[in-house]
């Protein structure tokens, strides 16, 4: 395995699981494996109270499950000819089954001043306990790109009491998965935590001396002075051993993966952010999904690589994330993508409560779906509420959408009342209502 | 409409929708009409702060909508030939439709001292708010029978520092609708609330001086001191009128009506607890479901009543409900019903949690599912869980059950993964996945 991320350690897991004595060796360019990057933004925002907290397993759990991680180890080329790798300061290491987990690199900014110190990109565990010291003495930060990871860094920065600035050239924040008015409520909740939002905007230019510290930055709407920049930009695969290796890349640049999750190359798998997957009803390639994916995919390539037989399917991509005081969601695709895919839709649209309406904690539950127009089956959801249930009705959405399930379906599907559970309206089954109606008056 | 609760309120809604000129009379013998009876045992338990919170709309809501509400108003006597009800003093009055929607009852005790003072039927606001006050005098009570009813007294009791002794026939508690182990650490807990619970207990007798109120309950394990008796036997539909007037009734008492809510009898509709519906996999009739059951059958009643066609299907039977420190649920049925159906069963067992493992506020969420064994297609589950996602996986799994859902699709199901909202490993996901094991293995 190459990468020690969700995408390599599912991998190794997968062969251990087929075929136990197989020797497996996992190479990373890190310290550490087995932590979970995703908490990292939760930490700086002190949801999370150290970053200890967010390491899985100690290394010794690897040596003991005969998995053999070699740390701060890095791959340098891929012979699939030859199956051999090289690492560097080990030389040319042989092979009968690789998989490449090399994960994402944020995409290049791409505008002067990007060598200043200063600049922020979120990933690796050790720089993020140093920089959230150097966070102890920022006052004023930006946030370049409301992507899903700058969402978290802007919640989290606004929580710590940092002057936080974001910037987007988009004219709403999480443009890429998530429709304007599900984020109008998020945008709101920013400001109220003191968040100054930029949209429209682009980065021209890191300021700073040469050598030194960032001072500012430089944008299509002005300057904005900085302590700290946080590059957020959206992710690419980390595909450089891969297109040096000549195997097939994608339209997004990930590697082409099978449904068992091997590339171009005979006894070469992939899995995780370096490959990319078909949507399950567009068939357009997506890359840059969750953990879950990546660990899900390291399983089957792990499996396959060890002998075994196992297939992944295509995504319909449930997702979700707290943003300022709420917590967004969906599956599938919302009507900005639809709209720009030319996917035509009809629209069921409620604004539920999670709970009876006179229940302490109730929260609002937003539940947008999306129908084929005949058909009415379901193509895609976005949800935004207070937080409970978001991810639940995410995930279930997703399987809606990959059942077929119809507006007919959810509106008519039975839920669990309960005062202090469940309202008697279900949001899902509200929006759906709403969305037979919305369909009879050819909406 | 007969009855004012959900089914009789959601019938005359459905009435409205397809025929907004129907003169529509609702007949309640009640003084109120549009609260929440569900959220009484949190009102007693302290989580609610008063009753006037339960109440959803004023009675001049219905008077505006068209919809003319009888209160206090008892249906003595219905004639399906002549199209006639009776009313007491308001004399025989005619209808082009009918809907029949009294509810229920609690099963009837059958033991001597029924007339005593002291025994509480929770079912009435404007009584629930009378013995509200007296609870504040009561030391120790005694809740008869583990129902879901029984549950929640058991735990507003509790809360409210009442010494509460639960009996109950069964080796555990909820055994009608709930497996054991689900049920374990939700007795563990009442035991930490400091709660009595005596199973396989039976009551006897209610004691006291005739004429006077209940001083302790007789059971199969001796005698239990009680100023107060909470009686939560199951519930049996509150048929009489529809006995007196020759409709079809089922094995539960129940009224039988066909998946458009009708009666054996032409123009006579029925909905909630008075009718009994099919099982989506058993065909077993069911009784007693949810008031979101009961608004959503009203709803199809009504809409037929009123000249419109809407279907009402089989059931799968999502539930839910806090429990002492847990919230249990499930969705068609579990271990303890399939056993006793002797339907055969693989299971897929697993304890996950509801966020990232080091995110705070992770509860756990218990996840049993239960499958066909040779299609691995899913039959049942069950939950037990420390609150988040319950409501929302009981839901899903219902529709689960439904689509035909297997062992497979959903050990590959995708799930949000965000370290405040959900783990890496979704519980259902790994339950599947532990289902497919012991399939494996012929377990």
């Amino acid at each position: 395995m190459i990468g020690g991320g969700a995408a390599g350690l599912g991998a190794a897991g997968g062969v251990k699981a087929v075929d136990p004595g197989a020797e497996v060796v996992v190479y990373t360019q890190f310290e550490d494996v087995a932590y979970s990057p995703c908490g990292i933004p939760y930490v700086h925002g002190g949801e999370i109270e150290s970053f200890e907290k967010l390491f899985l397993a100690g290394k010794q759990a690897y040596v003991e499950a005969g998995i053999d991680v070699r740390y701060e180890a890095e791959v340098t080329a891929v012979d699939t000819a030859a199956r051999t790798v090289t690492v560097a300061g080990e030389g040319t290491v042989g092979w009968d089954g690789l998989v490449l987990a090399t994960g994402f690199d944020y995409a290049d900014p791409g505008v002067p001043g990007g060598a200043l110190g200063g600049l922020y990109y979120v990933k690796n565990i050790r720089r993020a306990m140093e920089w959230d010291k150097v966070l102890d003495t920022v006052k004023k930060a930006v946030v370049v790109e409301a992507s899903p990871l700058g969402a978290e860094m802007v919640t989290a920065l606004a929580h710590r009491g940092v002057e936080t600035h974001l910037i987007d050239p988009h004219p709403y924040a999480l443009a890429a998965v998530a429709d304007p008015d599900i984020m109008a409520p998020v945008e709101e909740s920013w400001r109220e935590l003191g968040v100054h939002l930029h949209f429209n905007t682009s980065l021209e230019a890191f300021l700073g001396e040469a050598g030194g510290t960032v001072r500012a930055v430089r944008t299509s709407a002005g300057e904005l002075p900085a302590d700290l920049v946080v590059v957020a930009t959206h992710k690419t695969p980390n595909n450089r051993l891969a297109a040096a290796a000549g195997l097939k890349l994608g339209s997004t640049g990930g590697i082409v993966v099978d449904d068992h999750m091997q590339t171009s190359a005979p006894e070469v798998w992939a899995a995780g952010d370096v490959t990319e997957i078909p949507h399950g009803l567009t068939g357009v390639p997506l890359q840059g999904l969750t953990g879950s994916h990546a660990y899900a995919q390291g399983k089957v390539a792990g499996v396959n690589a060890g002998g075994g037989d196992r297939a992944y399917r295509a995504v319909y991509v449930p997702w979700g994330t707290p943003a300022g005081r709420w917590v967004i969601g969906g599956a599938s695709f919302g009507e900005a993508t639809a709209t720009a895919l030319g996917i035509p839709y009809v629209l069921g649209v409620a604004e539920g409560i999670s709970r009876a309406r006179y229940y302490p904690g109730v929260k609002k539950v937003k539940v947008k779906l999306l129908a084929e127009p005949d058909s009415l089956r379901l193509i895609g959801a976005q949800l935004v509420g207070g937080g409970e249930g978001i991810k639940e009705r995410a995930d279930f959405l997703a399987m809606a959408v990959k059942f077929g399930m119809t507006f007919h379906d959810l509106s008519t599907m039975e839920n669990v009342y309960s005062p202090a559970i469940g309202a008697l309206n279900e949001p899902i089954v509200v929006a759906a209502t709403n969305g037979l109606a919305a369909a009879r008056q050819g909406k």
